[in-house]
Protein backbone atom coordinates (compact mmCIF):
# COMPACT_ATOMS: atom_id res chain seq x y z
CA UNK A 1 0.00 0.00 0.00
CA UNK A 2 1.45 3.35 -0.88
CA UNK A 3 1.85 5.76 0.95
CA UNK A 4 -0.45 8.84 0.55
CA UNK A 5 0.42 12.19 -0.23
CA UNK A 6 -2.85 14.34 1.59
CA UNK A 7 -3.96 12.75 4.77
CA UNK A 8 -7.62 13.47 6.33
CA UNK A 9 -10.04 11.92 8.45
CA UNK A 10 -8.40 10.15 11.40
CA UNK A 11 -4.54 9.10 10.95
CA UNK A 12 -2.69 7.23 14.11
CA UNK A 13 0.97 8.38 15.21
CA UNK A 14 2.90 5.20 16.38
CA UNK A 15 6.23 6.36 18.07
CA UNK A 16 8.24 2.76 17.99
CA UNK A 17 11.60 1.98 18.83
CA UNK A 18 14.14 2.42 15.49
CA UNK A 19 16.33 -0.35 13.63
CA UNK A 20 18.66 -0.21 11.20
CA UNK A 21 15.88 -0.62 8.36
CA UNK A 22 15.10 2.91 9.55
CA UNK A 23 18.66 4.22 8.50
CA UNK A 24 18.07 5.73 5.30
CA UNK A 25 15.13 8.25 6.80
CA UNK A 26 17.06 8.77 9.86
CA UNK A 27 19.69 10.65 7.61
CA UNK A 28 17.42 12.46 5.74
CA UNK A 29 16.24 13.47 8.98
CA UNK A 30 19.42 14.55 10.66
CA UNK A 31 19.84 16.51 7.27
CA UNK A 32 17.04 18.11 7.12
CA UNK A 33 17.14 19.18 10.89
CA UNK A 34 20.92 20.67 10.38
CA UNK A 35 19.36 22.77 7.75
CA UNK A 36 16.57 23.51 9.78
CA UNK A 37 18.98 24.74 12.37
CA UNK A 38 21.23 26.24 9.45
CA UNK A 39 24.27 23.87 10.39
CA UNK A 40 24.66 21.63 7.30
CA UNK A 41 28.43 22.33 7.69
CA UNK A 42 28.59 20.68 10.93
CA UNK A 43 27.00 17.42 8.75
CA UNK A 44 29.10 14.73 8.75
CA UNK A 45 26.54 11.78 9.22
CA UNK A 46 26.72 8.47 6.79
CA UNK A 47 24.75 5.57 6.63
CA UNK A 48 27.16 3.25 7.45
CA UNK A 49 27.96 5.30 10.45
CA UNK A 50 24.65 5.38 12.17
CA UNK A 51 24.29 1.87 11.45
CA UNK A 52 27.10 1.22 13.44
CA UNK A 53 26.80 3.76 16.02
CA UNK A 54 23.19 3.46 16.37
CA UNK A 55 22.59 -0.26 15.85
CA UNK A 56 25.25 -2.41 17.11
CA UNK A 57 25.48 -6.00 17.31
CA UNK A 58 24.21 -6.73 19.87
CA UNK A 59 21.76 -4.21 20.16
CA UNK A 60 21.82 -2.86 23.82
CA UNK A 61 18.16 -2.99 25.25
CA UNK A 62 16.43 0.34 24.58
CA UNK A 63 16.87 3.53 26.58
CA UNK A 64 19.99 1.95 28.12
CA UNK A 65 22.63 3.17 25.58
CA UNK A 66 22.31 5.17 22.31
CA UNK A 67 18.06 5.05 21.83
CA UNK A 68 16.85 5.77 17.93
CA UNK A 69 12.67 6.12 17.98
CA UNK A 70 10.97 6.95 14.71
CA UNK A 71 7.56 8.69 14.36
CA UNK A 72 5.46 6.75 12.11
CA UNK A 73 2.18 7.96 10.56
CA UNK A 74 -0.70 5.86 9.18
CA UNK A 75 -4.21 6.09 7.39
CA UNK A 76 -5.39 3.19 9.59
CA UNK A 77 -4.76 2.08 13.09
CA UNK A 78 -1.49 0.76 13.74
CA UNK A 79 -1.63 -2.41 16.08
CA UNK A 80 0.67 -2.14 18.86
CA UNK A 81 3.77 -4.26 19.08
CA UNK A 82 6.47 -4.89 21.39
CA UNK A 83 8.44 -2.51 19.53
CA UNK A 84 5.73 0.20 20.34
CA UNK A 85 6.48 3.35 22.56
CA UNK A 86 3.33 6.03 22.23
CA UNK A 87 0.64 6.04 19.68
CA UNK A 88 -1.66 9.07 18.67
CA UNK A 89 -5.29 9.46 17.18
CA UNK A 90 -5.28 12.86 14.83
CA UNK A 91 -8.41 13.90 13.73
CA UNK A 92 -7.41 15.90 10.05
CA UNK A 93 -11.11 16.06 9.94
CA UNK A 94 -11.48 19.66 9.73
CA UNK A 95 -8.30 20.59 7.72
CA UNK A 96 -6.75 17.97 5.78
CA UNK A 97 -2.85 17.76 5.76
CA UNK A 98 -0.56 17.53 2.79
CA UNK A 99 2.94 15.99 3.33
CA UNK A 100 4.42 16.54 -0.22
CA UNK A 101 7.54 14.41 0.97
CA UNK A 102 5.67 11.44 2.15
CA UNK A 103 6.48 9.21 -1.14
CA UNK A 104 10.15 9.72 0.19
CA UNK A 105 9.37 8.78 3.55
CA UNK A 106 7.53 5.42 3.11
CA UNK A 107 7.84 3.38 6.60
CA UNK A 108 9.94 0.47 5.67
CA UNK A 109 7.28 -1.36 8.08
CA UNK A 110 5.14 -0.69 5.23
CA UNK A 111 1.21 -0.81 5.75
CA UNK A 112 1.35 2.71 3.81
CA UNK A 113 3.20 3.77 7.38
CA UNK A 114 5.08 7.55 6.61
CA UNK A 115 8.03 8.15 8.49
CA UNK A 116 7.70 11.98 9.95
CA UNK A 117 10.32 12.08 12.63
CA UNK A 118 12.26 10.65 15.14
CA UNK A 119 13.80 11.03 18.69
CA UNK A 120 17.69 10.52 19.63
CA UNK A 121 18.32 10.02 22.82
CA UNK A 122 20.51 7.93 26.02
CA UNK A 123 21.05 7.68 29.42
CA UNK A 124 23.10 10.24 31.52
CA UNK A 125 24.06 10.33 35.11
CA UNK A 126 23.55 12.54 38.10
CA UNK A 127 25.92 12.43 40.67
CA UNK A 128 23.82 14.09 43.20
CA UNK A 129 21.22 11.42 42.91
CA UNK A 130 23.68 8.68 42.15
CA UNK A 131 21.45 8.12 38.97
CA UNK A 132 20.96 7.56 35.87
CA UNK A 133 19.03 10.14 33.85
CA UNK A 134 17.87 10.53 29.85
CA UNK A 135 19.70 12.99 27.77
CA UNK A 136 17.15 13.67 24.40
CA UNK A 137 19.27 14.95 21.70
CA UNK A 138 17.11 15.71 19.17
CA UNK A 139 13.21 15.82 18.66
CA UNK A 140 12.55 16.13 15.11
CA UNK A 141 9.18 16.46 13.25
CA UNK A 142 9.05 16.66 9.52
CA UNK A 143 7.48 20.02 8.93
CA UNK A 144 3.83 18.93 7.58
CA UNK A 145 3.33 17.37 10.69
CA UNK A 146 4.27 20.12 13.26
CA UNK A 147 1.49 21.58 15.93
CA UNK A 148 -0.50 18.45 16.11
CA UNK A 149 0.54 17.35 19.41
CA UNK A 150 3.31 15.39 18.25
CA UNK A 151 6.55 16.84 19.81
CA UNK A 152 4.68 16.67 22.81
CA UNK A 153 3.76 13.04 22.21
CA UNK A 154 7.45 11.94 22.09
CA UNK A 155 8.69 13.84 24.72
CA UNK A 156 5.91 12.92 27.18
CA UNK A 157 6.87 9.15 26.02
CA UNK A 158 10.20 9.55 26.46
CA UNK A 159 9.88 11.25 29.78
CA UNK A 160 7.23 8.43 31.11
CA UNK A 161 9.66 5.52 30.14
CA UNK A 162 12.54 6.65 32.08
CA UNK A 163 10.23 7.87 34.83
CA UNK A 164 9.10 4.38 34.64
CA UNK A 165 12.59 2.58 34.70
CA UNK A 166 13.61 4.22 37.45
CA UNK A 167 15.74 7.26 36.04
CA UNK A 168 16.10 10.24 37.96
CA UNK A 169 15.35 13.24 35.22
CA UNK A 170 15.07 13.75 31.89
CA UNK A 171 17.32 16.57 30.09
CA UNK A 172 18.04 18.48 26.77
CA UNK A 173 18.87 21.46 25.51
CA UNK A 174 16.75 24.34 23.58
CA UNK A 175 18.32 27.54 22.14
CA UNK A 176 17.83 30.68 23.89
CA UNK A 177 16.00 32.81 21.46
CA UNK A 178 13.74 29.85 20.38
CA UNK A 179 10.79 31.45 23.05
CA UNK A 180 8.33 28.98 21.43
CA UNK A 181 10.01 26.46 22.23
CA UNK A 182 10.60 27.23 26.45
CA UNK A 183 7.38 28.40 26.79
CA UNK A 184 6.26 24.49 25.60
CA UNK A 185 9.40 22.92 27.49
CA UNK A 186 8.33 24.78 30.74
CA UNK A 187 3.95 24.10 30.16
CA UNK A 188 5.84 20.50 30.16
CA UNK A 189 6.80 21.32 33.58
CA UNK A 190 10.84 21.39 32.62
CA UNK A 191 13.12 23.96 34.21
CA UNK A 192 15.18 25.94 31.92
CA UNK A 193 18.90 26.72 33.19
CA UNK A 194 19.72 30.03 32.56
CA UNK A 195 23.48 29.90 34.30
CA UNK A 196 24.84 26.63 32.73
CA UNK A 197 26.78 27.49 29.27
CA UNK A 198 28.05 23.78 27.30
CA UNK A 199 31.90 23.56 26.49
CA UNK A 200 32.77 21.21 23.78
CA UNK A 201 36.39 20.31 22.37
CA UNK A 202 36.00 18.50 19.03
CA UNK A 203 38.24 18.69 15.30
CA UNK A 204 42.04 19.54 15.97
CA UNK A 205 41.19 20.83 19.17
CA UNK A 206 40.25 17.24 20.30
CA UNK A 207 42.80 15.36 18.80
CA UNK A 208 45.88 17.65 19.99
CA UNK A 209 44.96 15.35 23.31
CA UNK A 210 46.13 12.28 21.71
CA UNK A 211 48.71 10.64 23.77
CA UNK A 212 47.61 12.41 27.19
CA UNK A 213 45.11 9.34 27.94
CA UNK A 214 47.21 6.54 26.83
CA UNK A 215 47.42 4.65 30.27
CA UNK A 216 51.23 5.18 30.31
CA UNK A 217 53.26 6.82 32.91
CA UNK A 218 53.30 10.07 31.69
CA UNK A 219 55.49 12.21 33.93
CA UNK A 220 55.17 16.23 33.28
CA UNK A 221 56.33 18.74 35.70
CA UNK A 222 53.54 20.61 37.28
CA UNK A 223 54.71 23.77 36.84
CA UNK A 224 54.88 23.01 32.85
CA UNK A 225 51.13 21.77 33.12
CA UNK A 226 49.70 24.80 34.72
CA UNK B 1 51.70 2.97 55.13
CA UNK B 2 49.56 5.62 56.67
CA UNK B 3 49.52 8.61 54.37
CA UNK B 4 51.45 12.42 55.31
CA UNK B 5 49.01 15.45 55.86
CA UNK B 6 51.90 17.26 54.41
CA UNK B 7 53.52 17.06 51.52
CA UNK B 8 56.75 18.12 49.93
CA UNK B 9 59.03 17.25 47.33
CA UNK B 10 58.14 15.54 44.70
CA UNK B 11 54.84 13.92 44.89
CA UNK B 12 53.17 11.88 41.95
CA UNK B 13 49.48 11.88 40.65
CA UNK B 14 47.60 8.98 39.23
CA UNK B 15 44.45 9.42 37.85
CA UNK B 16 43.22 5.41 37.56
CA UNK B 17 39.49 3.42 36.58
CA UNK B 18 37.70 3.65 40.10
CA UNK B 19 36.50 0.59 41.04
CA UNK B 20 34.04 -0.59 44.09
CA UNK B 21 36.43 -0.20 46.83
CA UNK B 22 36.30 3.79 46.11
CA UNK B 23 32.59 4.44 46.67
CA UNK B 24 33.34 5.96 50.13
CA UNK B 25 35.81 8.41 48.67
CA UNK B 26 33.69 8.71 45.92
CA UNK B 27 30.50 9.87 48.06
CA UNK B 28 32.63 12.13 50.24
CA UNK B 29 33.76 13.63 47.32
CA UNK B 30 30.40 14.21 45.78
CA UNK B 31 29.11 15.94 48.74
CA UNK B 32 32.23 18.42 49.25
CA UNK B 33 31.20 19.57 45.40
CA UNK B 34 27.65 19.96 46.55
CA UNK B 35 28.72 21.94 49.50
CA UNK B 36 30.92 23.84 46.96
CA UNK B 37 27.85 24.70 44.92
CA UNK B 38 25.66 25.16 47.34
CA UNK B 39 23.36 22.70 45.92
CA UNK B 40 23.17 20.37 48.95
CA UNK B 41 19.71 20.41 49.05
CA UNK B 42 20.12 18.25 45.73
CA UNK B 43 22.47 15.67 47.39
CA UNK B 44 20.60 12.39 47.12
CA UNK B 45 23.57 9.88 46.52
CA UNK B 46 24.23 7.03 49.07
CA UNK B 47 26.96 4.36 48.82
CA UNK B 48 24.08 1.75 47.78
CA UNK B 49 23.25 4.18 44.92
CA UNK B 50 26.90 4.53 44.09
CA UNK B 51 27.96 1.28 43.92
CA UNK B 52 24.63 -0.15 41.70
CA UNK B 53 24.98 2.17 39.47
CA UNK B 54 28.48 2.94 39.09
CA UNK B 55 29.85 -0.22 39.30
CA UNK B 56 27.75 -2.59 38.23
CA UNK B 57 28.38 -6.44 37.64
CA UNK B 58 29.10 -6.89 34.85
CA UNK B 59 30.87 -3.88 34.66
CA UNK B 60 31.19 -2.50 31.46
CA UNK B 61 34.09 -1.83 29.04
CA UNK B 62 35.84 1.65 30.68
CA UNK B 63 34.50 4.99 29.01
CA UNK B 64 31.79 2.72 27.08
CA UNK B 65 29.19 3.47 29.78
CA UNK B 66 29.24 5.57 33.22
CA UNK B 67 33.02 5.97 33.88
CA UNK B 68 34.28 6.91 37.01
CA UNK B 69 37.93 8.06 37.37
CA UNK B 70 39.65 8.38 40.90
CA UNK B 71 43.11 10.55 41.36
CA UNK B 72 45.59 9.28 43.92
CA UNK B 73 48.13 11.33 45.39
CA UNK B 74 51.75 9.61 46.75
CA UNK B 75 54.49 10.28 47.90
CA UNK B 76 56.67 7.60 45.87
CA UNK B 77 56.25 6.63 42.29
CA UNK B 78 53.20 5.12 41.83
CA UNK B 79 54.02 1.86 39.15
CA UNK B 80 51.73 2.23 36.02
CA UNK B 81 48.67 -0.23 36.00
CA UNK B 82 46.50 -1.28 33.73
CA UNK B 83 43.98 1.26 35.40
CA UNK B 84 46.38 3.96 35.33
CA UNK B 85 44.73 6.78 32.60
CA UNK B 86 47.47 9.24 33.21
CA UNK B 87 49.29 10.40 35.96
CA UNK B 88 51.55 13.60 37.04
CA UNK B 89 55.07 14.31 38.80
CA UNK B 90 53.78 17.47 41.08
CA UNK B 91 57.68 19.34 42.40
CA UNK B 92 56.56 20.80 45.92
CA UNK B 93 59.95 21.86 47.12
CA UNK B 94 59.47 25.26 47.22
CA UNK B 95 56.32 25.13 48.76
CA UNK B 96 55.35 22.05 51.02
CA UNK B 97 51.68 21.21 50.76
CA UNK B 98 49.08 20.98 54.35
CA UNK B 99 46.54 18.45 53.34
CA UNK B 100 44.34 18.06 56.93
CA UNK B 101 41.63 15.60 55.51
CA UNK B 102 44.66 13.44 54.15
CA UNK B 103 44.09 10.92 57.18
CA UNK B 104 40.31 10.69 56.04
CA UNK B 105 40.85 10.23 52.33
CA UNK B 106 43.62 7.01 52.56
CA UNK B 107 43.63 5.41 49.20
CA UNK B 108 41.72 2.05 48.92
CA UNK B 109 44.95 0.87 47.06
CA UNK B 110 47.50 1.46 49.48
CA UNK B 111 50.81 2.73 49.52
CA UNK B 112 50.57 5.42 51.69
CA UNK B 113 48.17 7.18 48.33
CA UNK B 114 45.66 9.64 49.33
CA UNK B 115 42.05 9.78 47.45
CA UNK B 116 42.21 13.55 45.92
CA UNK B 117 39.36 14.18 43.31
CA UNK B 118 37.21 12.12 40.89
CA UNK B 119 35.71 12.44 37.28
CA UNK B 120 32.45 11.22 36.49
CA UNK B 121 31.68 11.09 32.82
CA UNK B 122 29.54 8.58 29.78
CA UNK B 123 29.16 8.86 26.07
CA UNK B 124 27.01 10.52 24.74
CA UNK B 125 25.99 10.66 20.77
CA UNK B 126 26.14 13.55 17.91
CA UNK B 127 23.59 13.45 15.44
CA UNK B 128 25.06 15.67 13.15
CA UNK B 129 28.71 13.63 13.36
CA UNK B 130 27.08 10.24 13.70
CA UNK B 131 29.42 9.37 16.28
CA UNK B 132 29.63 8.77 20.15
CA UNK B 133 31.40 11.59 22.05
CA UNK B 134 32.39 11.92 25.83
CA UNK B 135 30.44 14.27 28.52
CA UNK B 136 32.17 14.85 31.45
CA UNK B 137 29.75 15.39 34.42
CA UNK B 138 32.23 16.03 37.18
CA UNK B 139 35.76 17.19 37.55
CA UNK B 140 36.62 17.21 41.12
CA UNK B 141 39.67 17.95 43.09
CA UNK B 142 39.60 18.59 47.15
CA UNK B 143 40.65 22.28 47.99
CA UNK B 144 44.44 21.55 49.34
CA UNK B 145 45.26 19.96 45.54
CA UNK B 146 43.85 22.79 43.44
CA UNK B 147 45.87 25.25 41.11
CA UNK B 148 49.11 22.80 40.88
CA UNK B 149 47.74 21.20 37.15
CA UNK B 150 45.89 18.11 38.73
CA UNK B 151 42.33 19.53 36.49
CA UNK B 152 44.35 20.15 33.23
CA UNK B 153 46.03 16.63 33.75
CA UNK B 154 42.24 15.10 34.26
CA UNK B 155 40.53 17.04 31.24
CA UNK B 156 43.52 16.65 29.48
CA UNK B 157 43.86 12.68 30.03
CA UNK B 158 39.93 11.99 29.19
CA UNK B 159 40.34 14.20 26.39
CA UNK B 160 43.20 12.01 25.07
CA UNK B 161 41.27 8.69 25.55
CA UNK B 162 38.56 9.60 24.13
CA UNK B 163 39.88 10.85 21.01
CA UNK B 164 41.88 7.95 20.88
CA UNK B 165 38.56 5.42 20.71
CA UNK B 166 37.47 7.76 17.88
CA UNK B 167 35.21 9.63 19.90
CA UNK B 168 34.33 12.72 18.01
CA UNK B 169 33.91 15.17 20.88
CA UNK B 170 34.14 15.96 24.57
CA UNK B 171 31.78 18.34 26.35
CA UNK B 172 31.12 19.54 29.68
CA UNK B 173 29.32 22.14 31.59
CA UNK B 174 30.26 25.27 33.37
CA UNK B 175 28.44 28.16 35.31
CA UNK B 176 28.19 31.55 33.51
CA UNK B 177 30.02 33.44 36.28
CA UNK B 178 32.93 31.37 36.58
CA UNK B 179 34.75 33.48 34.44
CA UNK B 180 38.38 31.62 35.73
CA UNK B 181 37.28 28.33 34.31
CA UNK B 182 35.65 29.13 31.24
CA UNK B 183 39.26 31.18 30.64
CA UNK B 184 40.49 27.70 31.59
CA UNK B 185 38.41 25.77 29.40
CA UNK B 186 39.05 28.22 25.80
CA UNK B 187 42.71 27.99 26.50
CA UNK B 188 42.68 24.18 26.77
CA UNK B 189 40.67 24.95 23.17
CA UNK B 190 36.75 24.38 23.90
CA UNK B 191 34.52 26.27 22.05
CA UNK B 192 31.84 27.70 25.15
CA UNK B 193 28.52 28.24 23.69
CA UNK B 194 26.63 31.19 24.75
CA UNK B 195 22.81 30.37 23.61
CA UNK B 196 22.20 26.64 24.52
CA UNK B 197 20.29 26.24 27.51
CA UNK B 198 20.15 22.90 29.59
CA UNK B 199 16.08 22.16 30.19
CA UNK B 200 15.37 19.25 33.06
CA UNK B 201 12.09 17.56 34.03
CA UNK B 202 12.76 15.88 37.21
CA UNK B 203 11.01 14.55 40.69
CA UNK B 204 7.19 15.46 40.57
CA UNK B 205 6.79 16.81 37.18
CA UNK B 206 9.08 14.02 35.89
CA UNK B 207 6.36 11.42 37.47
CA UNK B 208 3.65 12.73 36.58
CA UNK B 209 4.04 11.42 32.88
CA UNK B 210 4.79 7.33 34.33
CA UNK B 211 2.49 5.82 31.73
CA UNK B 212 2.71 7.67 28.73
CA UNK B 213 5.83 5.77 27.72
CA UNK B 214 4.26 2.34 28.78
CA UNK B 215 3.76 0.56 25.28
CA UNK B 216 0.44 0.46 25.57
CA UNK B 217 -1.57 1.33 22.86
CA UNK B 218 -2.36 4.99 24.21
CA UNK B 219 -5.25 6.94 21.83
CA UNK B 220 -5.91 10.66 22.37
CA UNK B 221 -7.25 13.26 20.90
CA UNK B 222 -4.75 15.45 19.15
CA UNK B 223 -6.50 18.42 19.89
CA UNK B 224 -6.42 17.46 23.30
CA UNK B 225 -2.87 16.52 23.17
CA UNK B 226 -1.67 20.15 22.15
Amino acid sequence: MAAPTTFSGEVWAELRLADARDVPHIYSLIHQMAEFELLTDLFAATHELLTSTLFPTPQPAPFTSFTALILDLSPSPVPASADTVSSLRLDLAASPLADPEAAAFPSPRGGGHVTAGFVICFPNYSTFLAKPGLYVEDIFVRAPWRRHGLGRMMLSAVAGRAAEIGMGRVEWCVLDWNQNAIDFYEQMGAEVFTKWRICRLTGPALDKYKGTGSGSQEVKDAGKAE
